[in-house]
């Protein structure tokens, strides 16, 4: 897919991310775009990323849920204000709850895929509800409440 | 510390996980004690472990609570049962359900330390409440709902 991910629009001081940050070596570069209504991100588990064996590490789907819901919540309020991504000031979501429902193990050796959808978009505040699929199943379920970073949060940090 | 952690007990076949396997070359080797009534587990994140810039990453977090949380389960289940956690059957436990509440900004640079309290043990079920404290302030609070792995997981798997 050549079309730029919600993430390659992160400000740079806002792409150190573990999770999602395209400026982290060491990170998952998480990668979130909009199909239609619902935002789709798609992963491949390495190897060492399991959990009992020939399962997915439940802490790697939590970072993908979360991941992919704050880069949601920053599209659907980019969208909601009739901006394209590359406008400023920018608009960066940061989590403050994550849940998670682990309804099955998750298979090892297939490409993950997670389906957002905005539930809410109200004042600072985006709630994403995410499907995880794996081999057209749906393994898990996530909600994330994302607010609207802080402009500190742009001009206090490095 | 020398006194062995929760995970040390794991089963060979069950110590591979990401979060906590001790046998996952590249985990994150998660360990977790008893302190009194309370689970306590110490942990330094890697400077890649960032979300912003300054501040651990989201999903580093829910790793650390949901493992140190499958773990203090697992011992509170021995502890019940008045068995020690070197004694047949070996008891493990996954986890249902994963909910983070992330307070404010974790700081990098210290020692986060997550303290465990069984809010729950009935069944197969055990829910785990647990604090996680970086330079004397609680900056996330998690609940894990661990349920008892199915015998199935300690002879299907590989």
């Amino acid at each position: 897919m050549t079309k730029k991910a919600f993430q390659d629009f992160y400000p740079e001081n806002m792409s150190h991310c573990y999770g999602c940050g395209r400026l982290n070596e060491h990170g998952l570069h998480i990668q979130s775009h909009w199909e239609g209504e619902e935002s789709v991100c798609h992963f491949k588990p390495h190897s060492y990323h399991t959990a009992m064996p020939g399962f997915v590490y439940g802490g790697l789907i939590a970072s993908l849920i979360d991941c992919h819901s704050t880069g949601t919540a920053a599209a659907a309020a980019y969208r909601a204000a009739n901006r394209e991504m590359d406008t400023n000031p920018p608009l960066r979501y940061v989590t403050a709850a994550l849940h998670v429902d682990f309804l099955k193990p998750t298979p090892m050796d297939t490409l993950l895929e997670l389906r957002g959808k905005v539930a809410e978009i109200k004042g600072r505040k985006v709630v994403i509800s995410v499907d995880l699929n794996a081999d057209g199943q749906t393994c898990a379920k996530g909600q994330v409440v994302a607010v609207q970073a802080p402009e500190t949060f742009f001009t206090a940090t490095k």
